[in-house]
């Protein structure tokens, strides 16, 4: 029944598609936060400063508690005037659904708790879309408030009629090795719960607005990637967002790692929205008290690489949390952009001056498009699932990093890491989003991909057999999607990897793995896996024992290496790998027009192309300037377009600075 | 109701009142524990040691495992002979009502479980208390065993029963500014349960004896202080008491800090008692095992350095827990004064050598009160709360102590430190216990008190407006009782402050903030705040930010440091702080008539007046020895009452040493 | 009831004793994973690898899950084939019982979770017991994996029954001194109902196959131990093993240590066998990649010092879990001695090469029984439950291991290891267990046993007075069984001991005490007992106190140093203890015929007589070459049996080495 509604609903959505893939510059905006308290002239404020500010869009959440009198009355006076108010001042907006939640929840629920409440959320859906969607302010609709629970919240009888029903209906794998599964039903229902309960909020806006696009921002991406199954949203989503706070969500980072978790973080989001267009729905535009896990204050230097790294990396636009601050509760006086007085904070300005480049260079970035490379980062549901459920959580310190939650993203991130500070943004990919047809040129990098499951072997083979190159490291491939251990009962990758694994063994929690062809001695965590050759040729060899292989296969090759090297250059030094890199990927570096001479720490290069010139996106998160030389292209005039160090010498950066440059032939 | 019971109850127990309110010489005593099993020798051995050590009182806790035999028989041998010896002996008791507790439960359940449970406690109290009221030896009723629960137990019937009707019946608050409020609900609710239940035990009390006094001793202090209503117990208490186990409650101190923290202990409790006395009801005396959060076992330098600094502080008296061990299961074979054959320790010893003392000069300690200083500083119960409620429990390490439990008073604490080192003891008071009417030539410091309940907005206005001088710092004001951030909604202490907060930043764990007038360079900790200023001026600026302010207001002023500058120098470095006080309350401490020439680290100094003369006690905590330099008065004639060390050179205090003065003129 | 069924097992089950009491060699074997969709030619290979490399016995665990086809039909057959292929191999077969878990249950439940499932588990016994018990291959039941539940699971129905019959049909204690007890009833009941259960696993085997050995294999030792009553076990079973997977289980230990933590566990192990015969059933084999809480990889060399440390102690046999990797779930790919590929490990061929030495020397090794010495370290269950109980385990860090679970044993542990590395195997052995009944030159240590049973007091008595020697140290004796601390109220040992303890003081973590006959300066942990002298002479002493005695007593005499000079010496440095030891026991040293002339640090020395001949196991972990120097005997021909590094020169040990010598007349 999903899939027919999919084909439908792909049919009926094309249109909306087009309405929000544009050629607009990408749009700024912060969170307006409603409160019916408020005094008329601040909120007047507010949406002034928004304009004077160069912000284009905001976002509203439109609490129940504020409309719901109880007896059927609504009032919606206190966001009438908000959105009367975003028209006037010329704003569009983001409208987010949120219905009614218990004291002390900031979030939001995930999923309706029993029918009745579901019920009470279509009212709520019912009333708040029929009073606004023809008011000319509204822009999109935003379905729900950061989808993600991290687990399915199966102690709730609403949801657990919902498992019992998905375990009932869910399609039998054609997959069976013979061996005890330990299926990961829990988890995967948490994916396909999502889905259903965003279809379901998407068909009760669509009941009285099908004009207007509809919106999700997933959150605490780097933990909950697993949960999100992004293509089966394409079908009713106009645009997929990212929400992305720092000091709650970038916890595998260090503060000067933030412009690289950005990035990452958009790429995945761009990934995941596929065709249709994606947003930063959420980004900290302001400072942390009580909230948040890792407590900051952004710099203005911040913001400016925070936002440049979004526009570089595709984003239609950027919206601020917030704007002004809560004041009751959790968030109270946090997270806010401008003072108590309504005066605009440094960071602010910053934002301003972002948004007078982009609106002063509206035909280079109205059409400019990001620019990526040919090397594809996939990273696996299945194995970060496996990865989570698998820990010793009660284990002592210290807790390895390999064997703790994070250990197959990390592992996936140092591999980005190194290749952003070469100057080469790769991609970052679901394993069943990334299209396996065709590998010529390309690259795949399966960095501790701890399973893979059986519905991806044979792709994997047409990829490299048809000229794909692929480098596994870690325990990519130890597990299929039933907890199986694959290695042991006849791996299935034996022939296009020309390899398989003796085994693993636990070295200890730093190590030196040392590679032949191309030469390097990498930093490795915990594990070496011992490989046998069949067809493959060593690469890597130490007492006795072959570490890493390579195997020509059909047209490509695969490069494996069955350690932690990437969870080793994560956690001790990255140059190694990025040298190693540097030289094993050197023929599909060929195709990246833009890159870095040599590699960069903590420097982070985005591009664009826009028509026939190229816009590029410098940050400097070092604590010294930065002289920046580049291979390719060597000579081309650049001209500055923005220094948040007001600094007009090009390709030198000071301390913290974002540089963003046009480069025309 | 309650109102009107206080009115009758203050009448009534003024009588008692005058009784409790002696000229005596601080006692000095220790809790015998009673169990029927013991020998008879032993028990008679203990009340003789009591009276050969000087002590003068004693506290028995009356079990009821060891009364109530079941079927209405009750058996008070073990106790009845107890009173009788100690009536032989010359010592009072307090007798500790202790109900049946569930087998584990070392301290004594804080309320009833149920409705039959309660009346099996009233039946215990009818039983003990119509057993003992014509008892020679009876001194106080102590009315239950350290009052305290950290949280309402909710989750019993019982409770929950009476938070159901106690949110019934409380009256709505006139204040309502339109928006959100986050009431403290539950925690206020425990204020008021701790009230009721003391008040109903009073009263139980009270259906059979009213001639004997009453009192209750809080323990936790520096954590449950929020759950302490103590002006409400008034009517009912005749005496007020501090538990203060160093080895379970002073996990915020050093070791070297202790003598602080009896300090603060006693102060807090001295202001809590108000208008009555006040006594050390339980004192560590002896080693730690198996229990305590931070084991330990007193010194005999400790035993006199926490005597003094009580007495010091205008206790009443002073109660070891314990003469003799408990004998099974939790602190079995703790915790006491005596030998495994009743033998004196040298704990003990040290203890009579203070009896000796007091009791060598009767004249002069029988009329001793404590002087302090016209330096207050205030807490806030409503901050603390909001504080442990607002914390993000689950963030990892680093938890910052601004964002953690006991953020508040840890910054008053920092204050009251270096006041301490300076020989300055400031009042620790709670807002609503003290009189803000008339500020002249008073101080109040408001150190990160986060929340103000909006009742207390027009109190602090009126104590600068009459001449008070208010230092705040911190986030001090940032919520009203309704954890409402006035501070973005209208700012309520404008007018008086002269300035608002633009914004509070997150800058890093550590950093300084540097002040004009008087000048300085404090450490602060995680947040600065920003000001606007109106009619203040500022005295602490930075890169185009003020930082700190002074306010003249009527005949007073106010000193405004938005930054953690208390919590800075308590991790850091106090002197600064000590310094910049020194300086900034230099008219104030000109009329404190006992002080140091400089701040001396770890040297404690309390003042008493005993008519004309004045007795000072002074703890050295450092490991080496120090050489006081009084800055007022400067030239006195001392005599040595008292030195732990038996030294002989008066204000030369070798290392741990106790020193006791009488200065005559 | 009890009673007379061990009376009555104890008589029938001699022949079986005889059975398995052989003078064979110590036999080698590995648990081969048996799952039903395995191929053929697998499972054939993994038992010809187990003959291949010197193995003759194996392992397996008969999944209820495999068998149990639901209504009412089991297909056995994979498990037939492997009976049948271990009888081809000539490899006997250990059966483990193991009916059905629920998912993600990696080791058993311990313990019938209702009356149903009980029967479903006597279903299971009948079918699978009926089936295989006429098959050739067939050696020993093994009745459950690992008993041992670390608390009993009162939750449970069927548990909670068990418990109030237990409680309602114990005989109660004779002993009771009048005060208090606080009764370790969950704990006690725990010991008896695993008793209890292995028992029914027995009788319900007994049904069907009374010829078959019996065996159960306790593990988690140092944690689990007060839960095996060993003595009560001996009726019904056959042989007593140890399972030992340093990984999960040595957690008190560095991996330097892990040789004396597997001698320990074996000599536990073997004292609580008694009349049995004892095995290592299981034996960590391979690598941890998510299971274990301290991950590791045996290195071959381990593997070597394991098996020789086994077989030095005594066990009848080893087998490693295992040779093939589980595939699902738990444990997928883990602890294997073989590859993926079915190739032997390092770690495989190792133990060959051990298998080759002991199969080259049936004559030596046949008739080699283990030689300890006349040092007993008794521990007592009781002071390992109190710990456990008593520690407040919400205390924040640092949490003093004094004061923390594995204080007792640990203690145990420091005397053991320190008389190890002085070559001399000291007797592990539960209070119970020992004879007390004939002291004359024995010497019983008792470190840190904080509970001694009121029953153990006389024995203690006899003990001393017929000529053995006592060492007690740490809180020896604190409490009875009844959690009363008997020192503060009538110590029950004063006669034998000739003095008492004054109180304990908390010191602080580490200090020194000084003890003059013999004399030394030992680290101590914590707390200083100072002692009041009746008879016994000081030994120790410090500033007006007494810090250690000594007491002759009858023809025996007593050494008291209640201070915890065992983890003192654990944590810092064990070279005092062991210098110390060398002195004090130097009349009971005489006796040991093999010891090295000093302590040896990291080195291991076990020895077994072997009719007129000798063989040492000699192990190294040093990271450098250790020439060993004997103090007897002196001079007398030595053979090389065994050199992991296949070094000639004997009593020089390179880094890691195990040698095992032949010392002949």
């Amino acid at each position: 029944m999903i899939k027919n509604t999919i084909t439908i609903l792909l049919t009926l959505w094309s249109a909306v598609l087009a309405y929000t893939q544009s050629t607009e510059i990408p749009a700024l905006g912060a969170q307006v936060i409603i409160e019916p308290a408020q005094e008329a002239k601040d909120v007047e404020t507010w949406f002034h400063l928004l304009k004077e500010n160069k912000m284009t869009v905001t976002r509203i959440r439109i609490f129940e508690e504020h409309l719901n009198q109880g007896t059927g009355n609504w009032d919606f006076s206190a966001y009438d005037r908000a959105f009367d108010l975003a028209h006037e001042n010329g704003i569009k907006v983001f409208a987010t659904l949120f219905p009614a939640v218990d004291p002390g929840n900031v979030g939001g629920f995930k999923f309706p708790r029993t029918e009745n409440h579901q019920k009470r959320i279509a009212e709520y859906i019912r009333q708040v879309v029929t009073h606004f969607k023809d008011h000319p302010a509204l822009y999109t609709w935003v379905l729900i408030n950061e989808p993600g629970a991290g687990k399915a919240p199966l102690e709730e009888p609403f949801t657990k009629t919902k498992y019992q029903q998905w375990l009932a209906n869910r399609e039998a794998s054609n997959y069976d090795n013979g061996y005890r599964k330990e299926e990961l039903l829990p988890e995967m229902f948490l994916r396909d719960y999502n889905t259903w309960y965003l279809q379901w909020l998407s068909d009760e806006v669509k009941r009285y607005d099908t004009k207007h696009p509809q919106h999700a921002n997933p959150h605490m991406l780097f933990n909950n990637l697993p949960e999100y199954d992004f293509s089966q949203w394409h079908p009713f989503l106009s645009s997929l967002g990212a929400s992305m706070h720092p000091s709650w969500h970038f916890g595998y980072f260090d503060r000067d790692q933030y412009p690289i978790a950005i990035s990452a973080n958009n790429d995945i989001i761009r990934a995941g929205a596929g065709p249709l267009s994606f947003w930063v729905t959420e980004l900290q535009g302001g400072n942390n008290t009580y909230s948040s896990y890792y407590p900051m204050n952004p710099t203005q230097e911040e913001i400016a690489q925070w936002l440049w790294t979004s526009i570089g990396c595709g984003a239609e636009g950027i919206i601020f949390w917030s704007l002004n601050q809560r004041t009751t509760g959790a968030e109270a006086g946090e997270w806010g952009m401008i003072t108590n007085y309504n005066e605009p904070t440094d960071r602010l300005r910053m934002a301003k001056k972002v948004g007078e480049t982009l609106g002063s260079n509206p035909s280079i970035f109205g059409s400019a498009t990001p620019v990526t490379s040919d090397v594809h980062i996939v990273y696996v549901p299945e194995a970060m699932i496996i990865q989570n459920r698998y820990q010793v959580k009660w284990a002592p310190a210290p807790r390895y990093a390999g064997r703790s939650q994070g250990a197959c993203i990390k592992s996936a991130l140092a591999y980005y890491e190194a290749l952003q500070e070469m100057g080469v943004s790769a991609n970052l990919v679901a394993s069943d989003d990334f299209n396996w047809e065709n590998g010529q040129g390309q690259v795949v990098i399966l960095a501790n991909q701890v399973a893979l499951p059986s519905r991806s072997w044979d792709k994997i083979d047409s990829f490299v057999k048809s000229g794909g190159k692929l480098i596994a490291s870690g325990l990519t491939g130890y597990f299929d999607e039933n907890v199986h251990n694959v290695m042991r009962t006849g791996w299935p990758l034996q022939k296009v990897f020309g390899a398989g694994v003796n085994e693993f063994k636990h070295i200890e929690e730093f190590f030196t793995l040392t590679l032949d062809d191309p030469g390097g001695s990498l930093p490795a965590h915990l594990w070496k896996g011992e490989l046998k050759l069949f067809d493959a040729e060593a690469i890597g060899t130490g007492q006795n024992i072959v570490t890493a292989s390579r195997h020509r296969y059909g047209k490509g090759e695969v490069v494996w290496i069955p350690s932690l090297v990437g969870l080793g250059a994560w956690q001790k030094d990255n140059a190694p790998l990025a040298q190693w890199l540097s030289k094993e990927l050197s023929s599909a570096l060929e195709s990246v027009h833009f890159q870095f001479a040599r590699q960069y720490p903590k420097v982070l290069l985005r591009v664009m192309r826009s028509g026939e010139n190229y816009i590029t996106v410098l940050v400097n998160k070092n604590e010294e300037e930065v002289e920046i030389e580049m291979k390719r292209p060597k000579i081309l005039p650049q001209s500055l377009l923005f220094s948040s160090h007001n600094n007009p010498t090009t390709l030198t950066l000071k301390p913290g600075e974002t540089q963003v440059l046009l480069w025309k032939k």
